[in-house]
């Protein structure tokens, strides 16, 4: 597909400049106009990439939504908001969906500064109901009247934020919508008691008492599309209009289960409650990957993907194994030797690979749903007990258990093995998702072991050192995506804590690559000896603790030092070196290559590291004018 | 009290050495026992201080659970811990209980290095189900058969963690325990639905069909007990022992409430639950303070203080405002005059002093229950809708908020103003509540702006200046306890972003004293002058964004630079410093005062800053070392 051939929308969807363009269709033109949403995305998806499953099932959520409410005056809050593609179609940026998540593209998420119909983005999950509240609360203080919408889905209130608001709605405000968009799925399947129990309401004699309400309700609906719900009802016990226990018990009047893809009861139902004077929930039931069967049938695959071709949802295998995988399959492996192993993850075993994990040791996985928090510490407990618990969180997630890493792992010396995947710039997915700050948060922290390596060899290496790592926490970063391709060893080596490599002997300047940014300092090296310089270059290794040893004999009689990493400088790997340097009183000058202290756009990782100056021609720059 | 006259213990508590010496003991003994306690409670704290209104509130609970399980096999995890001192008296430190939270004495907290009995320890709220669920699971899968309990107050129901683990207990084992410790606190009066809905639970037709279960555990208890239950049941409504709809939704089965003094009910009510083979909760009553008038009546005050008279339980008046007080009184008074003022704590009115704002400008104050996360998104949610928001939570809790400063503040530059209460060394109460990793987890993250006052006068200065910052957010950290006594003026000045107050101008040394430490810079400056120096001596105000210009013009000359802060020095205030002389090719030797890359102990902030390091003596040391 070319940009001029998605240019050329449906016919409806042409039509629609801003949410006031579909306030005047009526049922059948709003099912065409879903129709058409669901045939764009799914050709424009096929060539960018993206959320296609997430926004297929919210297509018409999200119309009904703009079609009863009036953004940007009323407030709709998506949780994560990667099911924004609709949205963002509905309010002025259908003719630019083909360029999402490319660079200078629209973002693959919700950013206020992209859209005033975007009153708050998102990237990490369980925000928007806590956030709403925030808005509602602010509405009500200044006595307006608008609306305040949280669509989140069930995953969402496995998440400790979401709850946490929860029990704040019902002293806070009157006025307050939630929609719980029920697909069974975060990413992976969901897990949990609260899953488990929205996919379990049943009759049961205790509700009959309030049942009444619901009655009410499908009376004011009314008409035919009450009748036709009401014949759901009949059909099927799941699609109880029943109030669900738990949120009346926080005080919040719930309405469902309803068919999230019956456009013409969505609409019905979301101007009947936004007429109700407390906080309600309207709970949904809809497909993910709704109208394209190759996303029905891979719910997981279809969550968020590259390229695909259109007939099959086909997608090109990789070359190379991703870091993920082979930690995956790392870990796996030696928890096949080593009984103690256990592998935790918050709802992410296809992202972290630890499906291989789930699949081979079954009994030692946990997947605790997108709760960072209860993750880290139920891996605490696993390690008071001897255990060897390993904690795979994304880089940029593991930031929602900061606390628990130092008040809990690190204070109390607690060997559990942070594995932090996708730690770097993780390109097209954003500020939201780029890895870039987990040094500066962790570095500081006493006793940790820290680790990145240069390759997928070493990386397991690493991997079986952390494994014999049992009496302090360690943590590893490792990129999204593939390395250099270097094949894992048959039997791991063990490190010694705290030992860089010395790749090269020089006596001029000296470079360290951290992990990988090895390549881009091996590539620096091989220019600044073209021009006749005399270079060390180190693989470091460890972030913490440093080989001071072996970094101060090489700086001391440089007449530069400079540092690699993909992590922004503030607080960097570089930064630590500056430290060890100063307290030695070693004051060669020291180039510090990585990102600035800015948010990095989303864009392809080669592109960025050009404009934002992570580049062997920066750093040979900054040598040049420090020699 | 001397420390002699402590060691004559009372004579039943005398005898315990360890928790097996009260498993021979009859009700009445243990009864005596409790007596014992809280006399001993009561006297020794009026001199150490320390969390007497909790402990009084689990004496009886503390040595059921001591005379029916067996530590260290079986795992108690006490939520936040401060409530630990009973068990710490009956696992053999009864004796040493006069030296808590004084140097070198016991902790204030349980600490996994203090005893083999303290399973976990603690200083923050919300860890102890989600670290014992961890254990369980660990349990199961060595096949072993000990019991873990998880003691956590009504309050800790208001954190995510202890949600997201509320979540997982079905799914994950079929041995735990809880004991839900209802006294209607945190720290001060509980919020939110779910305290609510605990102290709503009433006779309601829709549980009849369920109580049945409840009966027979009542038959099963039998006895005495039973029927002086039975009576009590009678009498209170409250007190009806119901399974609690919502813990039953979570799979998890609930027992009470019961009177959580009633001793010998404790303990066959524990005998009962030990031979359960499914999740249950036990839902106590008790009452903060029991048994101490002074703190039944204030039971605020009594949570943890310092010295008290025993016979009233008055405390000396401090004689100089503390910054937490500086600072409810200057925020109240803004928000008289700014309608747009918002203010925000999580379950922290007393400590951080937001109560003289709730007194004064109720409908603009939240308390949100223990929960950081939702606070700082609650906070995100006004800032998107033109209000100024102010989050005050102690440097060591912002913790638990880490994820939203960076994805949901500093992304969306949302003015949210964050006000850090006990930043720098805590003392007293230890390496959970220092505050000294803040500059490390925040210098690094874009676009927030970051100050330090070096006196009470400044730092209401500062507030004001975070009022006027409306398109970014923005951070201050202030210390425990008093200043230096400086009157704020009148009225309050506007400080230019990023200037930082050039006090003295000199040319051999330059000091840069951040905040509460710029008097030791002071008195450093004072005695270097005394030796012949020519000393320049900078207050930066901002660690982010730091004066550069300033800074640059008074390090490239100077001889040596020495930065002080009340912060660990890793990826701390001096370490941005050095960051900037760095990338301006200066390289004036930086020495840089502040903690030092471990955790540090509890004890008096003098004598801890003398043992670390921290102190005139070592800066001048050190910059001899470099010139």
């Amino acid at each position: 597909m070319t940009s001029d051939s998605s240019n050329s929308l449906p016919d409806l969807l042409a039509t629609i400049n801003s949410p006031a363009d579909l306030k005047g269709m009526d049922d059948e033109q709003l099912e065409q106009l879903a129709e058409e949403v669901r045939h764009t995305l799914i050709n424009c998806l096929s060539v960018t990439g993206g959320h296609l499953g997430p926004n297929l099932g919210v297509t018409e959520l999200s119309i009904a939504l703009h079609k009863v409410f009036d953004t940007p005056a009323d407030k709709f809050l998506f949780d994560v908001s990667h099911q924004g593609y609709v949205h963002k179609m509905l309010t002025g940026r259908a003719k630019e969906i083909h360029t999402i998540r490319t660079p200078d593209g629209l973002n693959g998420f919700l950013l206020r500064t992209e859209s005033e119909h975007d009153c708050y983005g998102a990237g990490h999950a369980g925000t928007a109901v806590s956030a709403a509240l925030g808005m509602a609360s602010a509405r009500d203080l200044k006595g307006d009247d608008n609306h305040v919408v949280a669509v989140a889905g069930d995953a969402a209130f496995t998440c400790g934020p979401t709850l946490e608001a929860l029990n704040n709605i019902a002293e806070t405000t009157k006025k307050f919508i939630i929609v719980l968009n029920d697909n069974e799925w975060s990413i992976d399947k969901n897990v949990g008691a609260l899953a488990k129990y929205f996919n379990n309401i049943q009759t049961h004699p205790t509700f009959a008492s309030i049942r009444h309400s619901a009655a009410d309700f499908v009376e004011r609906v009314g008409g035919k599309s009450a009748r036709k719900f009401a014949h759901k009802v009949e059909r099927n016990t799941k699609n109880l209009l029943i109030p669900n226990v738990i949120f009346e018990k926080f005080g919040v009047r719930y309405y469902g289960p309803i068919d999230g893809h019956d456009l013409p009861l969505l609409v019905r139902t979301f101007e009947y409650l936004k007429t109700q004077n407390e906080p309600v929930i309207l709970h949904i039931i809809t497909e993910k990957g709704r109208g394209y069967k190759p996303a029905l049938d891979n719910p997981g695959k279809f969550h968020g993907l590259g390229a695909y071709k259109i007939e099959d949802g086909s997608t090109a295998a990789p070359a190379t194994p991703t870091y993920s995988e082979i930690f995956g399959r790392a870990l796996t492996d030696f928890a096949k030797e080593d009984k103690s192993i256990t592998a935790i993850t918050a709802a992410m075993p296809g992202g972290t690979k630890l499906e291989i994990f789930k699949d081979e040791v079954n009994e030692r996985y946990f997947d605790v749903g997108i709760a960072e928090e209860h993750a880290a510490l139920f891996a605490c407990g696993h390690a008071t007990q001897e255990l060897r618990p390993f904690l795979a969180i994304y880089s940029t997630f593991m930031q929602r258990a900061y606390d628990m890493i130092i008040h809990d792992m690190a204070l109390q010396k607690l060997p559990v093995r942070l594995c932090m995947d996708r730690a770097g710039l993780s390109g097209d997915d954003g500020p939201t998702h780029h890895g870039l700050f987990d040094i500066g948060y962790l570095s500081h922290v006493p006793d940790l072991v820290f680790m990145q390596a240069k390759d997928e060899d070493e990386f397991v290496d690493m991997l079986w050192t952390m494994k014999h790592i049992d009496d302090l926490p360690s943590a590893i970063r490792y990129p999204r995506g593939a390395g250099t391709g270097a094949q894992p060893k048959a039997k791991p080596q063990l490190l010694e804590i705290g030992k860089a490599e010395l790749v090269q002997k020089g006596s001029d300047i000296t470079l360290i690559g951290l992990g990988n940014l090895f390549e881009m300092a091996e590539e620096t090296c091989r220019q600044l000896e073209a021009q006749g310089h005399s270079v060390t270059l180190i693989n470091p290794r460890f972030i913490k603790p440093l080989d001071a040893e072996m970094i101060i004999e090489h700086a001391r009689n440089a007449k530069v030092v400079c540092t690699f990493e993909d992590h922004v400088i503030a607080n960097g790997f570089g930064t630590s070196v500056l430290e060890l340097l100063s307290d030695q009183q070693i004051h060669t000058p020291v180039v510090r290559i990585g990102w600035p202290d800015e948010f990095v756009d989303h864009g392809k990782v080669d592109q960025l590291r050009q404009r934002y100056g992570v580049s062997v021609e920066a750093a040979l720059k900054q040598i040049q004018q420090n020699l």
